[in-house]
């Protein structure tokens, strides 16, 4: 999973059948220090998350395990909003 | 999901079949301001969507999801044609 | 999808099982004007994609998509032989 | 699958259910060498795994195969604490 | 499908259930002159590799379509040892 701040809401009326009243937002993808890491990417939220929450994402098509049995086309999902990280600044030595 | 904006077609009269009938757009893959963000790639497209039109898209076996049983061997839908975007440029801080 | 250039062949006679008899090509990804885009990969052919040809690549698990129920371990598919591509240079602005 | 270390916690209260229980760890891609390899992400622990151990990581749904008929949206998971890594420093010329 | 050098073995007795038994070599993914072309990674071998074998490697899901029904966290699998490959120099045209 990526960790990535919230940055931005998209809106887009016309879309695929199955995708009405789902939530999508601007990620941004994050170093663990919170630098940029790529390019910003849209994720589907179902958890509430809002403008600044740091948050775990799930990308690829295990994004569309969330809906159970019907399988949605989407790719990145929301699955928390990271109270807290603790980081090894040695990196594990 | 990628925003991206809409910069061509792609024909191809030889194809896998079940793919016959599907509409093949490029897609040039941008930030939320529009700079390009990497190659452009090729996406189906069952919105109507046209040049300039700026657009979700998901990729990966993902966008498989739209053809609900019959799973095509495709990597990238548009689900979306944006409206608008609504980013935080201090990035949620 | 990816587009690319048919640029070579693959032989392996010792395999997974069920992969005899497939056609393996190296694949140049490309951009619209055909400036390489990245390392070459290998994908599957099953529509006579030749030599020089440009094609249209499924990358990913969805190559997989092409067999019906049984699934095989492979993660490129030429899904098309491009005849003719339509881009906007001024990237739809 | 790739090598990492793993090098931090990360905690969410709030959660995608079925998420609930799951230990997620921060990891540091590497090459063999353990030099860093691109940014670090967050997998899925089921195994014990602590600071500083050197894990393979399995990424994308396939990360989701590790439970069963309920595939969870994560994309992924420590498979494996490594014991010891053999290198051909020759590259096997 | 990537091509690659195997050029070393990984150990790790502590494991996910279900991956006991299985071989973990470390490839180095090429571009077709054998260049480097990126971060090595592990893959699942099943078809006897050996150290300076170049092979043909499924990353991603499809990896895990080796197995039939039951589906392995596993993202990567030689699925061929190249015997030769023939590339056209000029890229097709």
């Amino acid at each position: 999973m990526q960790k990535g701040t919230v940055i931005g809401n998209v809106w887009a009326t016309r879309k695929e059948d199955d995708l009405q009243g789902l939530k999508f937002l601007f990620i941004q993808p994050e170093y663990p220090d919170r630098t940029p890491a790529g390019a910003p990417f849209i994720a589907v939220d179902r958890i509430g998350a809002g403008f600044g929450d740091q948050v775990i994402v799930t990308r690829g098509s295990a994004a569309a395990n969330m809906s159970g049995d019907t399988k949605l086309p989407i790719d990145a999902l929301i699955i928390g909003i990271i109270d807290s990280v603790d980081i090894d600044t040695k990196r594990g030595e």
